[in-house]
């Protein structure tokens, strides 16, 4: 059993269990309380502020904990969006934000506000020269994560926020897949994080409001945590995820290297074991433990099962594995392959033969999925047969990867210079189809409205 | 060693602290995620939400988890205010509901809705029908407690629900200081709580809405938890508070019956043992563990100090124990003392030796801080002095409760008939002079504004 979903939320480390449950005795009382066990929760309180501040690279009076990553982000965007009302209702975010930042964008919008999104380079990294473009007289705050949760792409945040403390705006931090590995670089505003994604506690966030940036906190006033998180402090999940990150910045160095070495591993050898796959993310600005990849002709859904029956828990960013059947909004936004994509995020501490064995099952769990759906066996089209011009292949009702199938099926039957037309109404298809076209050296012409769903049209070029 | 105060968070019972570190083991992943860690944390939380639901008396569809009451509060009022938007923006809420709820009406009330605070008898409790008559066709929403978390007063709410579910306003119930106890009676239509209320873990509240209740989740969107509790699940929390709720329902009635005679002690004795006292809260409809008195004459900072060197936790209203210098909004709204306040709260398995000892120790306490302020020794008024036919006190810049220690002083002063002008820019006063004249049978005319505060007016009659 290997668990390669660290991304998802680490197992609890060692030293978080141990304080989390030493202080479920000494800390389970209400720090606001003039009473001796109010005073020692008090002390316990101020003791794991002061703890994360120091790690994160604050000042104690900036940062509160919140119940969760999400809270953190939706108070820290609410509360400088407010708290620069009369700068302007601008918001700027990366279009591969964590779904917490974009929905809080979403409300955003919804009250009157504009938000751009800035788009990604097909490594998922902004450009921090077109980030620093869209920075306007009225933009109240900037958002960009530290490091991408899906492909482990690292942002270049430090210029990013060097731009906009030039155009006197706060930049938000969401710093959720990244803090345990280090201190967020540059001169940021803001600053929020997740304890259990490095291996804390689930129930503890944390929000960074960097003194002299406005902030006006929304929501119920609420007296704990200087207003920026309501509810009662969880303190037992507090002090474990100070204690903890504390324990897993120490153990960072080391697990980098370590994790990096494996995570390459895996981003050169999977291409070479397993045909038509694309690897995706920055191969050298990237998180020691997440490498992300998508394979062509596999439904993501089934090899996650696959996976799982042969040990490995990984996670997926296909339609097929999301409720709403849309692929990942990050890989759509860096343009690749969404099905059959895998994401391995490794916790510290994973085996060498973990890895290794994971790579051994990969391209059977890979062709085993490939063989049930039928996908074509070669990666190379078969010669045309000259009587077919032109081509629709009708994939409408069909999900995901069946519409990639069936094209690449298809390609082989038409000459070099003649198109294909894709029928479907399933919404990865406008994102894999160009995909394919691109992996394959095929043209993609681009796509028209039917009654019944999209045309996507192709060019057999090869 | 005591702690007496339960209703601000009770130490964690042994089937929560079991059952939490148990699920740190089982329940740290994602829920969302497909692999078998995921769908263990999936299934730990279905059971979770089946045991509570059950509990409380619900659907397990109608229950969400929460990271706090507080949460579950603002989730609440803010969805079903949403939901019923089309219907009007009229909130009812009792005067003596907790903080989290008035700040939410606050927040309506700031966004262009209506509130209308219905008044409480002397006693704490909402009168059903005075209740009822501030229901109008625009109102969307109507919240009382199920009882006081200061006084322990219990509301009626069987009788509101009635009335609510007649005019077709929805019913939200803040059970946090009941659930414990047994489930709300009556035909609510919405229900929160917190459990470390009730010896669960910090971390976790509940959020019920009943079906066909209308409710529109606010806030930026979040697919956990049916949309109503945004972050990632505080799984360990949530199981532990599922676990600890049975455990102590199953043993409610013994302990009830138990709490309930001890607090009777309290509540018969101290006006016997200590001078000037006054008991407050209903003395029938009240939770088991509660009894509130206030002290003339003591401060109640110090008196909470004395207690707690003495080796009783206990929590206070007054003023001078809350960082905004205000007293309690309960004992303002019931319109009793706010002097020298006392609440005692007694956990599950408190010992009667533990409260025969507070009893015997609190008669030296209260006087100890009575000597040291200087507070009259006597009840009774000293002759008057006829020549003193008015009398200024002057107690500006003087804080609670030196204004009623001077007047009470000053009383003996001038003869029947006369008036007294107290001067104070302390906001207790406001509430303890009318209280103490309520106590001493002496007339109470009313305020004044003077330009460094307010003039107190008080005829002496005995």
């Amino acid at each position: 059993m290997a668990y390669f979903d660290a991304a998802s939320g680490a197992p609890l480390h060692p030293v978080a269990r141990q304080a989390l449950t030493a202080s479920l005795d000494e800390g389970w009382a209400d720090p606001a309380r003039l009473h001796r066990e109010g005073r020692r929760a008090r002390m316990l309180l101020d003791a794991a502020r002061e703890a994360a501040a120091e790690t994160v690279g604050c000042r104690a009076d900036e940062l509160v904990f919140t119940s969760s990553g999400t809270a953190a982000v939706h108070s820290g965007i609410a509360g400088a969006l407010a708290g620069r009302r009369r700068a302007g209702r601008h918001l700027i975010v990366s279009s591969v934000e964590h779904s917490s930042v974009l929905h809080a964008a979403e409300v955003h919008r919804a009250g009157g506000g504009s938000v751009t999104e800035v788009a990604v380079e097909r490594t998922g990294s902004v450009d921090p020269s077109a980030f620093a473009g869209e920075l306007r007289p009225d933009t109240a705050l900037a958002c960009l994560q530290s490091a991408n949760h899906e492909v482990g792409t690292v942002q270049p945040v430090a210029r990013v926020a060097e731009a906009c403390r030039a155009a006197g705006v706060p930049l938000l931090v969401d710093a959720a897949q990244s803090l345990g590995w280090g201190p967020v670089e540059g001169d940021w505003s803001l600053l929020t994080a997740s304890a259990h994604k490095w291996g804390g506690p689930p129930g503890a966030g944390l929000l960074v409001v960097r003194k002299g940036t406005r902030f006006a906190p929304q929501g119920p006033r609420d007296e704990r945590e200087s207003g920026r998180a309501a509810g009662f402090e969880n303190l037992p999940a507090i002090v474990a995820a100070a204690a903890s990150l504390r324990a897993v910045r120490a153990e960072a160095a080391g697990e980098a290297v370590r994790l990096r070495e494996l995570t390459e591993r895996i981003r050169a050898r999977v291409p070479g074991l397993v045909p038509d796959v694309e690897v995706v993310g920055d191969q050298e600005r990237r998180l020691p433990g997440i490498v992300t990849f998508s394979c062509l002709y596999v439904d993501g859904e089934t090899l996650l099962h696959e996976l799982d029956r042969a040990g490995f828990s990984v996670s997926s960013g296909s339609s097929c594995t999301s409720s709403t059947l849309t692929p990942s909004h990050v890989l759509r936004a860096m343009g690749v392959l969404s099905e059959g994509n895998i994401r391995v995020s490794l916790p510290p501490g994973t085996r060498e033969e973990d890895v290794e064995r994971f790579l051994s099952v990969l391209p059977e769990a890979v062709a085993g999925v490939r063989e049930k759906l039928g996908a074509p066996v070669s990666s190379s089209p078969a010669p045309a047969r000259e009587e077919d011009e032109t081509l629709v292949v009708d994939a409408l009702g069909r999900r995901c990867p069946i519409p990639v199938i069936e094209l690449a099926k298809a390609i082989g039957h038409v000459p070099v210079g003649a198109t294909i037309r894709v029928l479907s109404d399933d919404e990865a298809a406008r994102l894999d189809i160009p995909a394919w076209c691109e992996m394959r050296n095929q043209q993609y012409l681009g796509e028209e409205p039917t009654p019944t769903g999209t045309a996507y049209l192709i060019r057999r070029t090869t």
